[in-house]
């Protein structure tokens, strides 16, 4: 019999092996990358004598039944597609932390009042198609027919193809049908990395979750400018796309700094920025530029007045400038709080593990968040790591993980007895 | 026989038609649609009973011979090659003006005194290479080993083999031997569109250029942060390549305006900017980003300065943003002057066809620079053209064309016949 630590192990190495690209992983949404992580999982689970299925949404369902089936049910698990030379810890540590604490109860021959499922979700990422949490929001009934439209960010097709290629049963997605009752669900809880800097620097090796940060997001924003000769035309008869941009840009850094110090939260980023190959070159006045925007907030208050200074500031530079800013459909999602006594119970957990029980809110998004939109009571366990995440460099302890999987089993086992 | 109108529409046609790319034309410096156009011109020049060659640069030289052999040359032409998805005059309006004139002489039994040359020059545009003039600054020995391996912007190909692929001498080349003798050549005449739109605006249909503006060049200048979870990195901590890289520029282009407000002569240009597309995200802070960067100016002086400030406020935003800028080499092209004397006597024959004589100064680079840089005495003729150059809307009109064309003639002939 494994222990919980060369169980961890083997399973994060095989998903890395299977899924590397030269550079970090790459588990691309409803692409090969996921689907032989979901594999792997499902492998494992059924060696360790679970039942697995794929539900509606083609997401692998791990299933320890209770001796209710009528009570609802817990749920587990998190994500396990990436970003494109991604991080092999990202998604995956919530799916393994879960799969560990059901293996072990099958060992231990645990019969839990309530049934509990581990959830492998797909398409959490919205690197692929630009929108994120794909799959929690298939479950339910929560994606449009604009969202099912999204082209593929490097092959074009479009999302609702690629799902049905993974296995989704689109026709039920497409209606808008739920494919999850969230009254079926007692509560989730997702184990996922930090994925910034603050359980290092605070020394926590996990913290429980207080909320997630909602976003907008614009995945392509063409600046239309005019092109012409580098040298030929002065700066008052320019119309330069990538000048234009930039004061964009500087200008919402410049809001961002105010805001911050108003004590709002908020992060803004352009991950994407190009001229286009096919025309640019270095002694010609950019007539076009595209680029991406998102910006991310605790609070929906915040994150509508600052859309309103983006679009003012791009009306204004337009203006200003003689160029046009032509928008792509505006993605949001909605921040998210996570349940309070949950909260509460995963803290005196901690404490009787003899942990620091101090919790942190989310920078980043998470299913979870769709969940609680959802109705669905939820609760996250972050484990510290360092570098981030989205990149290679991601660095989980296995101590760190292995307490973090400890008090997800632990909470697991309680809520799972509890009437 | 042909008149010049009906030639010069054919020549044209058979370019555009030769080097289409389905949105304007592509002649690639040392490339097929480059050498295509060569031969076109060519195959003309012989049908007019002109002697043709390829010189050791594999330009096309088109002679008239002169009765005295021994007297140094005039010589006459522009390039043929292009900016990607170009104009399809560009260039070959001054191969076709030439061509017009050595063929006008031809037909009417002209004999000049002194031998008349047309070159048809390869590889001036910057866009494949990163530098431009390569063409002519290979004819006066001015390639250095750096320049001959670098790599075309597509393929990757270093320009040594580009060359050597479309029949250059690259061994002579690397030597930096001279492969043309400036003090065998008498003058250097050079017709082209005006790239920018100031004949347009002063109702010029044709104008004597005074001088040429020198760049400085970097054709890739990166930027590197570090990459991150773009909901889970607060600012403080950000090292962000596209907000550090566009704070850059719009610093830059508040010192550009600055300067022009103090009378310097200044164009700046970023044509291509991008993240890479393997690794850049929506939701992931751009650790890296590459863009181009050129300045332009009459002045050496305000070039040397200008490159000063660029430098200096690369140094600033790396120490606030921790963000480093890494550089490529820095490619020059040296401010020009044109000849007195020839501007004098362009702008006395411009007069006396009953046209305004207003000369004005080249914001665009031009083959000519190299020459008058080489001791040639040079002189260029500039067409009006709408909608600038670099592009497939440049429009100049056949009258237009044809008046220059007529300008170039009368001052080679003179020139062709004077002690």
């Amino acid at each position: 019999m494994d222990t919980d630590t060369a169980l961890a192990q083997r399973l994060f190495d095989r998903l890395r092996a299977a899924t590397s690209d030269g550079v970090g992983i790459s588990r691309e949404s409803y692409g090969a990358g996921e689907s032989a992580a979901l594999d792997i999982i499902e492998a494992e689970a059924r060696t360790q004598g679970l039942a697995t299925e794929r539900d509606a949404g083609a997401n692998l369902v791990v299933t320890l039944p209770g001796r209710d089936p009528a009570l609802p049910f817990l749920a587990c698990g998190s994500h396990l597609d990436s970003v494109p030379q991604g991080g092999n810890y990202d998604g995956a540590a919530g799916v393994i932390a879960g799969l560990l604490a059901l293996a072990s109860f099958r060992a231990e021959g645990f019969v839990p009042t309530r049934t509990i499922k581990l959830y492998a979700l797909r398409g959490e990422e919205s690197a692929w198609f630009g929108r994120a949490y794909i799959g929690s929001s298939a479950l339910f009934g929560k994606l449009s027919t604009d969202d099912l439209a999204m082209p593929h960010v490097v092959t074009g097709r479009p999302l609702i193809d690629c799902m049905r290629d993974a296995g989704v049963d689109v026709d039920r997605v497409a209606r808008g049908e739920r494919l999850l009752d969230p009254s079926a669900v007692a509560a989730w809880l997702e184990l996922h990395i930090e994925q910034g800097p603050v359980l290092v620097a605070r020394e926590l090796p996990v913290a429980v979750v207080t909320g997630i940060r909602g976003n907008f997001r614009h995945r392509t924003i063409e600046c239309i400018g005019e092109a012409g000769h580098s040298g030929a035309i002065p700066r008052w008869l320019r119309h330069d796309a990538v000048f234009a941009t930039a004061e964009l840009i500087t200008r919402l850094d410049r809001h961002w700094g105010t805001l911050l110090e108003r004590g709002r939260d908020l992060v803004l980023t352009t991950g994407i920025i190009g001229t286009d190959p096919a025309e640019h070159a270095l002694a010609r006045i950019p007539g076009h530029l595209r680029f991406s925007f998102e910006a991310r907030s605790q609070s929906t208050e915040t994150l509508e007045a600052f859309y309103e200074l983006f679009r003012s500031e791009c009306a204004s530079i337009s203006e200003e400038r003689g160029v046009a800013f032509k928008f792509d459909r505006r993605l949001d999602s909605a921040p998210a709080r996570m349940d309070d006594a949950w909260i509460g119970r995963l803290r005196e957990i901690l404490r009787e593990m003899g942990l620091p029980d101090e919790p942190i809110p989310s920078g980043a998004g998470h299913d979870a968040a769709v969940f609680a939109n959802a109705g669905v009571p939820s609760a996250m366990i972050f484990v510290r790591n360092e570098h981030g995440s989205h990149n290679p460099e991601e660095a989980m302890a296995m101590d760190d993980f292995l307490r973090g999987a400890e008090l997800m089993r632990l909470a697991l086992r309680d809520a799972a007895v509890a009437p």
